[in-house]
């Protein structure tokens, strides 16, 4: 029982993913698919970037993940399979799998370029139906990714800014909110491990936090808090409320903590 | 082939989701996984425990049913199963379950202590990835429930106002809307079997309806109409139109019905 | 390993949705569900149409897709079953298949009649659930379409307008908006063979665009673009962003090209 997941920015209930899952049901019906997410902003690659890597590695191993985010579409961009620990990806080669990648050396990187695994016809606008579903079918079937183009050293790395330390201080920045609104830093708890909870000073905006937190619960509604979150980063939320929405932050602004 | 439905505040698009479903398919990967909803509103109990009531009865038996609505994650909330009716639930002990049971009495409930069945690490943070996935996954694999911990008599209620009758009249509540518009209230069908639909006369705001219809498009656009929903309980809707917006009315409203 | 795709207007996240899913399931419970959209305005008929003749075609032959966008549910309105192309539909007859059918005359019409087929307690206001669900579970599982009623000679039409032809200029409309901004028309390729790609100008509001793009790509940010989108037809793109927002068009908005 082999699995692909999809993730895109064509919007929840878009029926371009249904056609997407159309074709690849077509060349496999027995693939498990399943949606990682669609609720990408449009030609967000960073945020898209984001939910692959907090995400992708949750799946068995073997597992093909499907990326289109893909502003560049019918351009000179490359399309790539990556294995990267032990996943799949077909994407875009801009950065979409580079968060993937900085966190952990992909083992094999193939340009797709064998149009023999693809649609017969290929649209200028829609790589994701044409040639990354058809492509994710046949791996999904055992086609030996070495069939899918040739090998190439390296994918296209984008910035992503790393926290800097200076004594017992660390600046980092928000990569983004969830949907509940909790800010999610660059600020890995691996960087924290000799910090003690209760003397860590965070500053963010305007709002300063004394503290960090076990979890959202333990404190009261409304109080900004600071916590390492389900995805072993350190995230800013308000109990009970919306922290992005209520402390006016987005990704890209500064977080700094002092101990 | 066994099922498991999610249902929780995520949002639609949740990679967060994406994470619980690979955690299940690298235990079970035969499992069907269907999202039940992840549009529950952020830490909305009541709404979250509505839609686990409404949608799933309509399942197979022995269907497991993963609800993660949970602003206590990581405090001393209990997490449970629950077998109730001829489906099973897995789901935080704080009123999620609370309409399902206070409408069939659960036939066993059991608390969820033996984290041998659990993710090795447990977030603080993430208990429907860390500790709810993978024990529906093991239950769907036919671990015997008893196996994960201590059986104990009660869910926590919560409160859900009754319709209370004086003479022809019932004074009743509205629970929520549903994605028309539709109001859906706390007055079922069985307490209006002895009333004739024509000298019906409904109450709610500042709207009065006489009459209970038999469907929407009965009657001419822009009408409010009263009638009895899906679910088995009366509604307020507006024909062609949203009645939540256009009659300015949410949950909580006060609603009467007179005969 | 049989298929049913499922398209709605009841919006993403509806717990409306899982419950057609459990009836379902219930019935075949080896049936592969996967959903086209349920992100369909309420009631619009027509950006039904418009999902189901566009994903539909991509899945494998004699996959069953459901409609449920059906303002006259309950009312006299027929439900139908429709052959189309390799492709099997269930849905009420209100238009919801015109597009397809417009595109390929349907093969086999079937009014669905034979309540052995439906669950046993139909409510007035869900028939996605109570008769198209569990007649799609039956098809699923090899009933022959003729046992669910009566051949019926034709579906419900309705109006698609044509883009009209006079000399080298063509007429059209926006059918409607996808999740980029795209804006969508009635033009089709088919239409536009003997157009030099350089020479055509394309007037639509108070935009005029000179030539045909090859993609979205190409093209300065912010640049508003005319190319054959991924569905075969006319579209209008604005470069990295929403071509609907910031056009100000809509469905029904003239567009001519000339050549």
């Amino acid at each position: 029982m082999s699995i692909i997941t999809l993730t895109t920015d064509f919007g929840e209930g878009s029926h371009y993913v249904a056609a997407m899952k159309g074709v690849v049901l077509g060349i496999n019906p027995h693939v498990r698919i399943v949606d990682l997410s669609h609720a990408i902003e449009p030609q967000k690659i960073r945020q898209g970037a984001i939910a692959l890597a907090e995400a992708s590695p949750w799946f068995p191993a073997g597992t093909v993940h499907v990326g289109v985010v893909d502003p560049g579409v019918g351009t000179a961009r490359r399309l790539v399979y990556a294995r990267i620990g032990d996943q799949q990806y077909l994407a875009p080669d801009n950065g979409l799998l580079s968060l993937l990648a900085k966190r952990q050396k992909p083992t094999r990187i193939i340009e797709l370029t064998n149009s023999e695994f693809w649609l017969p016809a290929v649209s200028n606008t829609f790589h994701g139906r044409d040639i990354l579903a058809p492509v994710a079918a046949q791996l999904s079937l055992g086609v030996d990714p070495e069939q899918l183009g040739p090998i190439t050293p390296e994918l296209l790395p984008i910035d992503w800014p790393e926290p800097t330390r200076q004594g017992n201080r660390l600046e980092g920045m928000i990569l983004g909110a969830d949907s509940f609104g909790n800010l999610i830093t660059n600020i890995s708890a691996g960087l924290l491990t000799d910090v003690k909870h209760s003397e860590a000073k965070i500053r963010c905006g305007n709002t300063t936090i004394s503290g960090l937190s076990q979890t959202y619960g333990d404190h009261p509604l409304g109080e900004a808090i600071a916590l390492i979150g389900s995805g072993g980063n350190l995230e800013i939320a308000l109990v009970g409320g919306n922290a992005a929405k209520i402390l006016g932050l987005a990704d890209g602004a500064s977080i700094s903590i002092e101990w």
